[in-house]
């Protein structure tokens, strides 16, 4: 039986990134033999326009069918003065709590060939090799109850909740260690223990798993610190592990370390690896349709697809490869070209993708 | 009659530094003839020790009856294990909200002698001058209601309370616009109301502040973005407000790029400026009696003070100076240390500042 990719292009360069990755996946596709067949929808700003809703329920009936799905990006302006309710990041929040995808894999890695780009010294950004593992469907995202409104004395309040079981702690510190144990075996928890209750049960938790990680180092930062350490000394972290807002946040400020977000790509995965991915960044809706936008982080994203939900580990490796080829051969989209290289637009460089393949 | 400040000098490093801050504060007493009284007290594991509790009723008293308050830093190994509703760090949180000191500075400034230091390069952060105005006393740090509890499955979960009712929200507004009016007029409002409903109501309510601030160009972003901004090109900002528990993140991490958290005061202020003043730094166990941690940002708290409780604005710019002198004259503590310059211990560095005063 054939595996079903559910491909959602959703907002701004979003549909041109996908276009390029799509390639890149039905090349491989074809070359291992995978069996995938691909189909379409909408999420986001897109789906609001077509369904007036950012995740319509058939679009969800056939995400949970699906084997994975490869996402672009969502929001943008054209959708910044609609209802709250119904804004592109709802369906994003939407889709991730629906199907539970509580692991969210956030790599931020250096590529050699880009290390100028960095706005860090290369001596402490050189060789950056960091995975973040964020909790993502739990926490204060998706906390209950959450309220606006209007107290006795007529002033407006508005509260969240911030919200851990022990499961969900549990589970998402084994995807931490997991992670940990195949690489470098140093696995950083991040939390507030020193002021949150969830966080004093998060350290608690993450402190029971270890138990059955001797070979993992384990250790613990509070979120202020770690944003710090991000900055002096990234190289010091191996994995990092931590909640859903703290994720959010570190993961970007990481991502950011390695000076080109346009190559990173991330996974969301459920309790049985069926996962979603997408790039790390936005939708860009200013260089939206000018055919200037990266793809690189889009098709790092179908090697993770194929490393993570098939486990095609070949595959996945030759695309890898592939990118890195590319950059080898100088070639550059704007956000990361630097002097001596080649300036190429979006297709030029998934056409150069699928060629190294 | 003269006026009160209550010392505290705190853990670890904290009693060293204080010493030279002190020797500063009492220097500038006497030739700006300021009339000020010191007085001492304890707070966090020292307090533990003398009074069993990190912050003891009597100190809490004398605080209220202070005109402003010099801080060291608090916490340590020693007190990490015992029961956490003592922790040294639940003094500084209740001396911070039981006396309204709702509004906290942070700034982040590259002092051009240290520009090395950073890890940063050096055309990404020359010149940095940013200002962090954190809410301290509301949000997720004292939101009720907080638990940790046992469910019926017999699973154990916890939650924490992130609350801002419009008054909060605006006083710290207006304390940002006021910052940004008296330097670049930029002011960059921090939340996540792309998913937070207490972050939606911030918004709302930072808007309506700014119609009475015209002149002040008012952005707002995401935490997230801004956790990025910061690494990518934190020149862009002047003045950052945000609430309690993002101003802990970012002004963390913003402190960090210039290098030399060791030089970095802050002020937590009341509603008529009453303040407490301590350096953005920890306590440094690990250096803690070995003379050679850095009094410098605790000397600068003392400007911080009589700038901002006392008006005593010729004063303040005199230990700005002086400090800036020293740094001239090549003398360095470890952290700040490079090649080609003088390296002091805690009390030569103070005694200079002293001499150049
Ligand atoms: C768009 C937004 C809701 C989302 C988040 O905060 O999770 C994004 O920032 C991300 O990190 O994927
Ligand atoms: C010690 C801790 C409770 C405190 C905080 O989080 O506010 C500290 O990190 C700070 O920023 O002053």
């Amino acid at each position: 039986m054939s595996k079903q990719i559910l491909v959602l292009p959703g907002d701004g360069i979003g549909p041109e990134i996908v276009a390029e990755a799509v390639k890149v996946l039905e090349l491989a596709n074809e070359k291992y033999q995978l069996g995938f067949a691909l189909s379409y929808d909408e999420l986001g700003g897109a789906a609001v326009d077509k369904y007036g809703v950012p995740l319509a329920d058939e679009t969800l009936e056939r995400a949970r069918k699906a084997d994975a799905i490869l996402l672009g990006a969502v929001g943008g302006p054209k959708w910044d003065t609609i209802d709250p309710a119904i804004r592109p990041e709802r369906g994003l929040l939407k889709i991730r709590s629906q199907l539970g995808l509580f692991g969210n894999l956030r790599p931020a890695l250096l590529y050699p060939q880009l290390a100028a780009a960095s706005s860090l010294k290369p001596e402490v950004v050189a060789g950056l090799d960091i995975l973040i593992v964020r909790e993502l469907t739990g926490g204060i995202y998706f906390g209950q109850p959450r309220e606006s409104k209007v107290l006795d004395n007529g002033e407006r309040m508005a509260y969240d909740t911030l919200p851990y079981s022990e499961s969900e702690i549990r589970r998402i510190a084994k995807v931490g260690f997991d992670m940990a144990r195949v690489r470098n075996r140093k696995l950083c928890s991040v939390d507030k223990a020193n002021v949150l209750a969830s966080s004093q049960l998060w350290r608690a938790v993450v402190e029971e798993v270890a138990r059955d990680y001797p070979d993992v180092e384990l250790s613990h930062m509070y979120v202020d610190n770690a944003a710090m350490q991000l900055v002096r000394a990234p190289k010091q972290f191996d994995v990092i592990v931590t909640d859903n807002m703290f994720g959010d946040i570190l993961s970007d400020e990481a991502s950011m370390l390695t000076g080109s977000i346009g190559m990173l790509p991330s996974a969301s995965l459920d309790a049985s690896n069926k996962g979603m991915y997408e790039p790390c960044h936005g939708s860009a809706p200013d260089i939206a349709g000018k055919g200037i936008a990266n793809p690189l982080a889009t098709i790092l994203s179908v090697s993770m697809l194929l490393r993570y939900s098939f486990g095609q580990v070949e595959a996945a490796n030759a695309i890898e490869q592939a990118v890195s080829n590319v950059l080898d051969q100088g070639l550059r989209t704007g956000d990361i070209w630097s002097e001596g290289c080649r300036k190429v637009g979006t297709v030029e460089m998934g056409d150069a993708v699928v060629a190294a393949l």
